[in-house]
């Protein structure tokens, strides 16, 4: 079993990313700041007659991460109740890739991933996160994803998540999950 | 009274742009369209000793949009069940623009905008894009912006939206009540 | 194609009936007053070896509206952001009903009918009743009704709801389009 | 600090009330089971000259849990993806409490009760439960109570909470913080 988790903050080291690490504490995994990576925004071109052209930037290696992976960590700070920016734009071309035709594989093999989501937010996220994490359901509902559960942190100032302590001791019974599937 | 809308799709005259053109018929408003500004991803810089850099790039064109308009129609496609990253992009930069001391009348300004949203999308909105009208509800909240109304239409192909009736109806009750409020 | 409404008010000519008043102008339909009805709160008796027992109460003439109408207009008050407490009990005896031997056919039949949701609250209920649409999605799934469309009217005295001009516009529509299934 | 529970199943020893339990293990507290009240539903007589009429049911039980209680845990099965008939039935009643004359401290007596929802349900809870987590937040919101935690747990046949390691982790961890705030 192979385990990823894509950063979505802007600032390396934040509350997001310090939820991620206790989850995958002591596991092997992979890691992507997507702040490291150019990703441009979508653009809409399904009923063109060319349809999406091919954009040079960094989303290939997204496409590789959720081929090469069995379980994915989404791992974004809540701005304005819902996910980054840089994660968005990483979902929204997840409308391209399902229809590229250099990843054939790439619809059916992402069935196969099981995806987690940590979301952290400096207001009530246990209560305003609550439309973000439906949203990621419908997502991954229609990719036939499966999503396996979310932790909702809280922190405003950066170190602040290593106070809610009832988001660490949901992320250590996660730790503690995943570890168990991968013996 | 004056309006703008805010226009968060990839391409020109999208579903999304149509149904906020029957809202905005006949009446003065000025348009912005995200696809053609340059807007920057936040970078989270609250908490750094230094705060908010200068960015070099359109987002003061939104400012002065929020500044000099009373009524602003946020208009954005509905991909994986919320905003464009588009749209994203545009909300997660009001971080900084509040804090902004260029603009230091910014806050209390915004705090008389109305704000509408119309959103359009090709499965099930009417459902699935209410967790984005909860999301849109908690940011106005925030920022004290009255959020009068809202419409969600359904589309896929482009021109579909013009046979959404339902969608068109709203849209016509809420281009005559801005209408009248205007005169 | 036969219609029928349900109201889960307290008081009779509350706002939620002067709205699906509104939606049922000149069309002929069937209504019924749980108000008026003893339906006793369900039991759960799925798991016991008897099973549910036959209960002396007058849900089998709610049976007999599912088993009988093509339209459904399930219209009820928010109270406290959800549907009545007449209206859940009601809801909650379906559990009951699709296991009832005395209408094998029930589960089957209901699977035709399409159901429309009238809800009229004091506190935005606009924003505040979109977790009661959501709910009522989930249960119309899961008995794979057709959930064609809803309307959230606001109202705080009685007759307030013919002030709210957004409500009645959208109830005018959908009395359109039901005239129109009819002829 | 004194706590109590009130449960809103319809039979004893649910699956609802034993992961109340864990909540609850080795801790001090008063037990209300609903289905051995006899609770009225709500008349609203809020716009009529003479207001709520005294019921003679078992609501005055209920007063008394919220007027000694410091924390109080709502623990509901999940039916239909909201709180039972029986749960729903006793919140409607909180607007007649709110305005009975021989409880005039009520409203503001509750005020400081700290709010816990534990909810239980078979069809993916923590995603389809979510709406009536903010069903619930409203409401404690518009009584000024502080809704500090909820856990949502999934089960079908009788016990089957048991084996939701996941709930149960989470349950001993709000069982240890509410142990460590009686100390």
């Amino acid at each position: 079993m192979k385990i990823a988790s894509i950063i979505g903050s802007s600032r390396a080291e934040g509350n997001t990313e310090l939820l991620a690490n206790e989850v995958l504490k002591d596991i092997k995994h992979q890691k992507v700041y997507l702040k490291d990576l150019s990703i441009q925004p979508i653009e809409d071109l399904r009923h063109t007659k060319e349809g999406f052209q091919l954009i040079d930037d960094d989303y290939d290696q997204i496409v590789k991460v959720f081929m090469e992976n069995d379980v994915i960590i989404f791992a974004t700070p809540i701005y304005w109740y819902t996910m980054s920016g840089l994660m968005k734009n990483m979902i929204d071309r997840l409308s391209q890739a399902i229809r590229d035709e250099r990843y054939p594989q790439f619809k059916e093999r992402i069935k196969t991933v099981e995806a987690i989501v940590i979301a952290v937010g400096g207001d009530e996220p246990r209560i305003k996160g609550l439309p973000l994490i439906q949203q990621f359901r419908y997502t991954f509902d229609f990719l036939n994803m499966n999503f396996s559960t979310y932790i909702l942190g809280e922190a405003n100032k950066p170190g602040d998540i290593l106070n809610d302590s009832q988001a660490l001791s949901q992320a250590q019974f996660l730790n503690k999950s995943l570890a168990a599937q991968l013996n």
